[in-house]
C-alpha cells in the first residue's frame, strides 16, 4: 500500500494522546485508528506490529519537543550567562508544559522499555545520546558550567517535570522560580559578580 | 471474613510485584492473588475495590521505602556537614537500588494517577506531605541547606532514580558521584573550607 508521510505523521500523533491518555496497555493500532478518525486498519499498513509503533513515537516525540530552530537562534542570540542558562531550562519546562502528551507518553514508553528489552535499548540509547547533545551544545555556545553541572541541571529539572506532569501540586507552580535557583546557585549569578 | 494484618501485607507486596512487572492495566485483583500463590477471591476480601487496592499500594510503598530506624540513627550520629548530606541523599538512592519494585510501582501510580482524580489527588496529598517532612528533618537535624537547596537537591535526585530506573545507561552508574559532587556544589564541601 501506498504510503503518505503527513498521514503517518498524524497516525504517530494520535498514538502519542492515547498513549498518554490510556497508558500503555491501552495503545492498539485500532485505538489509534479510532483517535486519527481514519478506517479501521489504517495503522497496521503504516506499523508493521506494535514495537514497531512504539518505536516510531519515541521519535516522534523527540520531534515534537525539540526547540523550533528560529526560536532557539533568537534566545541564543543574547551574551552567555547563568540567566540565559536559566532561560533556556525555563524554556524546556515550558515545551513540557505545552506538550504534557509527548512528555507523559515518553514516561510510559521509559515503563515500557523495561518490559520489553528492545524498546528499553533504544530509550537507552536515543536519551544517552541526547544528554551528550545537550553537553555539547550548551559547551559549544560557550555557556557557563562544566560538565557535572549540566548534568545535575538536566537531572533537577528532569525530576521537575516529572513532579509537574504526575503530582503537579508538589511544587505548585513554582518551577520558573526554582530553575533561576537552580542556575544561580550552581552557577553564580552575573549581575552579583559585577562590582 | 476475618482479616490478617501479615496476609494483607503480603497481599500489598504481591500487588507491588505485579504493578512493577506489569504496568497498572496488568494489575487485577486475579493477577494479585496469583502472584501471592493464595486461593482466587482472596484479595477481594482484603480490597473493596481496585481504587482501595491503588491507594494502599501507594502506603506501602511509603512503608517500604522508609529508611530503618536504627540505621538512620547510625547514620545522623555523625557532625552535620554537607559530606553528611551527599551520605543521606545516596541512601535513598541506595534504598531505590534495592527496591526498584516499590519505586517503579509510585511511577505506575503516578501515571495512573493523571488518569484518576481520586488517586491523583491522593498522591498530591502524601508526596507533597513527604517533601515537607523531609525539609523539616533536614532543618530540625542542623543539616546545611535552606529550603531552596533541599528541594533541588529532592528534584535532582528524583531524576537520576527515574533515569536509572528506566534508562539506566544515561547515567550508567556515576549517581554516587554525582550526588556528592550536588551536595558539594549547592553546600561546599567542609574539608575545602577548614584552613
Amino acid at each position: 500500500m501506498r504510503q503518505n508521510p503527513a498521514r503517518r505523521t498524524a497516525l504517530l500523533d494520535a498514538a502519542i494522546e492515547v498513549l498518554a491518555r490510556e497508558g500503555s496497555r491501552g495503545l492498539t493500532l485500532r485505538a489509534v485508528d479510532a483517535e486519527a478518525q481514519v478506517p479501521v486498519g489504517t495503522s497496521s499498513n503504516y506499523f508493521f506490529n506494535r514495537a514497531e509503533l512504539l518505536r516510531q513515537i519515541m521519535r516522534r516525540t523527540r520531534e515534537r519537543l525539540t526547540p523550533d530552530p528560529a526560536a532557539l537562534a533568537a534566545t541564543m542570540a543574547a551574551t552567555p550567562s547563568p540567566e540565559l542558562v536559566a532561560l533556556l531550562l525555563r524554556q524546556v519546562h515550558q515545551r513540557m508544559d505545552a506538550d504534557r502528551s509527548s512528555y507523559l507518553a515518553m514516561l510510559e514508553l521509559r515503563l515500557e522499555g523495561t518490559r520489553r528489552p528492545e524498546l528499553g535499548a533504544d530509550l537507552n540509547k536515543i536519551l544517552s545520546a541526547e544528554l551528550e547533545d545537550n553537553v555539547r551544545f550548551h559547551q559549544d555556545a560557550g555557556l557557563p558550567g562544566d560538565r557535572v553541572t549540566i548534568i545535575l541541571m538536566y537531572l533537577a529539572v528532569h525530576g521537575m517535570i516529572v513532579d509537574d506532569l504526575t503530582v503537579p501540586d508538589v511544587l505548585s507552580g513554582s518551577a520558573g522560580e526554582l530553575i533561576d535557583e537552580l542556575s544561580g546557585r550552581l552557577l553564580g549569578n552575573s549581575a552579583r559578580d559585577t562590582p
